[in-house]
């Protein structure tokens, strides 16, 4: 945990935020795998985290908005527990850890709420995504499941991001020390990048390293000679001369805070001459994008710059044509880059995504296009100092896109679909950070993975 | 997936178990970790699988006994999700991989059990561990989530215990093939096993070759300096020379049967006199457990062997004294072996712990004891060939519960509290293997993980 006072002072400032109600936390309980007692790694919620700290199941938070009132609920112990688990602090130990000192049993929160919800008063609490505490929320408002989600409190969501979107000094070090075990983590796959290996064995390496290096991979590790195809989690291919491997891969620091990068490697350790080529427009993109944020601009604007610098590049190579600002006005060159440049990334991966996405990443001043592409984009609004962001851009040849817009005929001006039918079997390339927003600029967080064509080829040679 | 015809066949032997009402099988969804999108890796319902083999989210089966029909639900993928995940077979595809020609989109669901529920047909189903699934059938059955575990079918849990208990030919080629997971998992932890290395370290590895081997743990590691916390899964500590490294660790084979082993090796290579005294006592009860594991014997007779050859080796030491029968009658030994021989693998690691560990291991024949230690047993009823069970004696020396028995002056006849107080930091010791019974007697399911107390000597120094 961080110490007390990073608790009482981030609750302090919520409390600022919000005058009246209740805000309930609700803690997680350990998910169950393939029966109740088979669990996997417990994951704690991460607003409770951020507010309470205490990385174990079984506890709610609350804040009174108008006494100023903060309680912990969960169960002590038992001895027959503590035989099974060894000696355990008491709930009053953890909850002082947390700066708090009153607290209850877990079972208390049914009357606390319900005595709450006969005053009229207003219980907020933010989105739930586990079905257990839907479940438990559904019990201590009395509704129905179905009907929990919508209750969630805008106003303190809106708080939340507030908060959380600035990160503090000692998230920033937290995350900056977990860097290396990311660092480790792509580094010893580019190596595995030899032919023969399958893409399940390096994940599973993947996954030890950071789990070695203190927590769970922060989302499912994409790890695939078919880098097109975005959302792939299947694993069963085997490694040969030619490919491309990427991996989009991070891990959870020890306080649950995440790293998240993409790397693209030549199995076997050579770029062919079409790869580099494009290797080298996404590198360009990356390198465009880092240059370019700073706090005033918006994050909007940077994901076109790097849109831009793709298609640009894409019009070199006569995959694209016409005029390059028209083509990324008009959105041509999402059929090569459907995804975002990215998105905010702290006690989440995809920072708070169970608030919404679109609250996180948008406000009034730049809301949210739903133009093919652009809409991906999950974070849009102006960077701020001590925010932290992804900067990944990519390239990729998406057979059943491609074939759909030609069909469509999509595009066409800007869209050269002839000479696109040679890179069909092509892959995807994707190479991605994760940025610090200073005062004055930005710094890539930890040492920066290798990158360089060059630099990525010779790590691939030193596993062979 | 297994054959279509091991599917259709399992179908057929259940429906010649039930004659009324229709079975509802949910198959699990994604499970959330931090927020929506952001998932554990997938595991399927081990019933679902078991009928329906398909591993994959968002299906349901339901076999009507009376008609004999057998659905499939579930839903297409769109073209938006095979430009993100690929190309990807139709439900009709994949149901037919089951044996299955009727299928459904998902929704239907809720219409066909609403007609069902209308015509006052039972519905059968087994009892639902995720929070997700419980809401799902709460809407389905038009009950509150907490009533839906109450509701579940005891002729369908009886059904498929009775199917599940004997491990078809296919299954224990699955499972034996992926004991080479289980191995290497083992001799690289023992390998690993060197003083300043920290049991999170040795976690990842053992987890990372679970996946690089094919699938997720099948339980969450138990990798501990502290091998009497039989529930320990915390991991913080850093080995150094003297300390016993207790690792209880299992893998799932790609079609999810488990594995599950433990040993405890000597930190740095060499067991201390005292601690080999007592590795000899674990060894010797697991070999006996071993040579009388056969059809027709009760697990809870071969628990109880073990349990007397605890009590006589600890008797030996003059930490037991008195008649080990009446000693191991009584339940002294239970202080040192408070949990239970073992249980029956497959599906799951606990196999099927969610339709109720008394009902799959216990019958009317042997009813669960309820004295302490062998009330943890949960397999006690007579074995059958084909059943694969686990074998993990253990001795460990619980500082609290040493305490509790000692304060409240129990089994004074048999356990010597005095001696005792010396062995209150040794830790503990478990051995476990996974055994198939066959038509004769039993064999370890793939090559035997070194055990041999000079074995484990030998390959932790091989790491050095």
């Amino acid at each position: 945990m961080f110490s007390i006072n990073t608790y009482t002072k981030r609750r302090h400032r919520l409390k600022s935020k919000l005058n009246t109600g209740i805000a309930l936390f609700m803690g997680n309980v350990d998910a169950s795998m393939n029966y109740t007692n088979n669990t996997y790694h417990f994951r704690q919620d991460s607003t409770f985290l951020y507010f309470f700290g205490l990385d174990y199941p079984g506890l709610a938070g609350l804040i009174d908005f108008e006494s100023g009132e903060e309680i912990l609920f969960g169960d002590d112990f038992t001895i027959d527990d503590i035989i099974w688990m060894g000696p355990q602090p008491t709930l009053k130990q953890n909850a002082a850890k947390a700066g708090i000192s009153q607290t209850h049993p877990f079972a208390k929160l049914k009357d606390i709420i319900g005595k709450a919800l006969l005053q009229g008063r207003k219980i907020h609490f933010t989105p739930p995504y586990r079905g257990k505490n839907i479940i438990v929320l559904s019990e201590l408002l009395n509704i129905l499941p179905a009907q929990v989600k919508n209750q969630a409190s805008l106003p303190l969501i809106n708080a939340c991001i507030a908060l959380r979107s600035i990160k503090e000094p000692c998230e920033i070090e937290e995350m900056e020390r977990h860097m290396q075990t990311a660092y480790r983590m792509h580094t010893t796959a580019m190596k595995m990048a030899q032919p023969g290996i399958t893409e399940q064995e390096i994940t599973g390496i993947v996954e030890g390293i950071s789990m070695s290096g203190g927590g769970m991979v922060s989302f499912p590790v994409i790890c695939s000679v078919r880098g097109e195809t975005l959302h792939n989690h299947y694993h069963g291919n085997t490694l040969k001369l030619g490919d491309l491997l990427l991996l989009d891969a991070g891990s959870e620091s020890p306080l649950h805070y995440a790293t998240d990068h993409t790397r693209t490697s030549p199995v076997g350790g050579m770029f062919t001459q079409k790869q580099k080529e494009i290797y080298q427009i996404v590198f360009d993109a990356n390198n465009k994008a880092l240059a370019a944020s700073r706090p005033g601009i918006t994050y909007k604007e940077v994901h076109l710059l790097a849109a831009r610098t793709i298609a640009s590049g894409l019009k070199d190579l006569g995959l694209m044509r016409g005029d390059v600002d028209e083509a990324v006005a008009a959105g041509a060159h999402a059929l090569f880059m459907p995804h975002g440049l990215g998105h905010m990334i702290g006690l989440d991966v995809h920072d708070m995504e169970d608030y919404g996405d679109t609250l996180v990443g948008y406000d009034e001043e730049t809301p949210r296009s739903t133009q093919f592409g652009l809409a991906a984009l999950r974070l849009g609004r102006r960077l701020e100092p001590n925010f932290v962001v992804t900067n990944e851009p990519g390239i990729y040849f998406i057979p059943a896109l491609i074939d759909q817009w030609k069909a469509k005929g999509k595009h066409t001006a800007y869209i050269n679909y002839d000479k696109l039918e040679s890179y069909k079997t092509f892959g995807g390339i994707r190479l991605e950070d994760d940025i610090l927003i200073t005062e004055t600029g930005n710094r890539i967080l930890g040492e920066r993975i290798p990158i360089n064509p060059e630099d990525v080829e010779h790590m691939v040679k030193s596993g062979a």
